[in-house]
């Protein structure tokens, strides 16, 4: 365990999407004694509320820093949620959905990969989940494994015998599990966007995957759900 | 090996820098058959006259399309190759030289594979070589092996039994062994720039790990140098 004096904290680089999950996830790596350096992709993804909801979740849950790293994987499309002509589910769908975006987890964690190098951290905080979540590859604990042990061998630090631990602590929560320990933690999920197509003001559909998943979550957390819905919810 | 007929040849995503070695893997998977994809990455490189290069070497060896993927980097520095206020290294040293980006090649994977997964790609090309390089730790083997594992875990196609090949034929020849290659494909070494420091017309600076490598490289092919040095070679 880290120790709890800030100036001799170590650091960490937590993904920070600006939905629930990862907004969970800094808050663990804040209570595990961490400094946190929470780092954002822009992608071009279409929910871009996404993005201003992380840099409020970052001010609230003491990251000493925020960084929004551009990388366009809109121009490569291939996804609902960089791809305007590709529409958003709204009902529940079989397999991979199209709301996957190609690569993206080994884009983000590449990223934070080089930012922790360079910061000297030891360690990445994903806050990936792989039970309630929309059946992505990218989600799943063997991807994690499978990054770090490419992480000690793509490094420095790693060669050096100092290889990054990637944790991924909410890797196999229920989205109720999520929601109360965050609730405990004293995460504000007012401030988080999930929706993959919520509007500029970070209203939600109420209708997608993602809205699905996290309203059932409070739900079965029994914790009022603090959600803007578009239209209320149905 | 695939079908020469281009209209059934295979997409390949070749990274391709605008040096030698990304060159000759570019003559190497276009003589296997695929269909190229080039793509090079904007990372915020003080040599950006690589990028022009790179151009030019995707035009005359017949790449399909040629990408450029911007991503900052440089805004994490870490390397003389990002941060101008590193100097780049005019003799050799030991260990991992301060031109190693962080995570660089990591990063470069990852966006190749977001874009042959949209692709519909196998086949990722990368141009690292281990034996005349500076040191790097992505550039082994043992992180190619990696990172392959990595894609077969990470990606829809992964999960569907059609996970990416990485291919790095270079990693284990000299860099004569490389020019030689490239020769017989027809690679125009003189589009090229492989210097640390080159200036924006892409004239190198003949001091650098890079050049130094280079140069030896020719030699020892006995093939003439058609790098244009900025002062004349030392």
């Amino acid at each position: 365990m880290p120790a709890s004096d800030p100036s001799s904290a170590p650091a960490a680089v937590v993904l920070l999407s600006g939905g629930l999950d990862s907004a969970t996830a800094l808050a663990i790596a804040h209570e595990r004694g961490f400094t946190c350096h929470a780092l954002s992709v822009d992608y071009g993804q279409r929910h871009a509320a996404e993005l201003a909801a992380a840099r409020r979740v970052a001010r609230s849950l003491g990251a000493r820093e925020h960084r929004v790293m551009r990388v366009d994987l809109a121009g490569i499309g291939g996804s609902a949620l960089t791809d305007p002509s590709i529409a958003v589910p709204e009902q529940p769908t079989a397999a991979i959905p199209v709301t996957y975006v190609p690569a993206r987890n080994t884009v983000m964690l590449a990223l934070a990969l080089a930012w922790a190098e360079v910061l000297e951290a030891r360690d990445l905080f994903i806050g990936v989940n792989v039970l309630d979540s929309s059946g992505y590859p990218d989600c799943r604990p063997e991807f994690i494994d499978a990054f770090a042990a490419l992480a000690a061998l793509a490094t420095r630090a790693g060669v050096e015998g100092r290889p990054c631990r990637v944790h991924a602590p909410l890797i196999k929560w229920s989205k109720a599990q999520i929601i109360r320990e965050g609730v405990r933690l004293g995460v504000d999920y007012a401030q988080t966007v999930s929706c993959y197509q919520a509007d500029a003001s970070g209203a939600a559909c109420s209708r997608c995957d993602a809205c699905r998943l996290r309203r059932a979550g409070f739900e079965a957390a029994g914790v009022p759900d603090p959600t803007r819905y578009r239209s209320g919810p149905r």
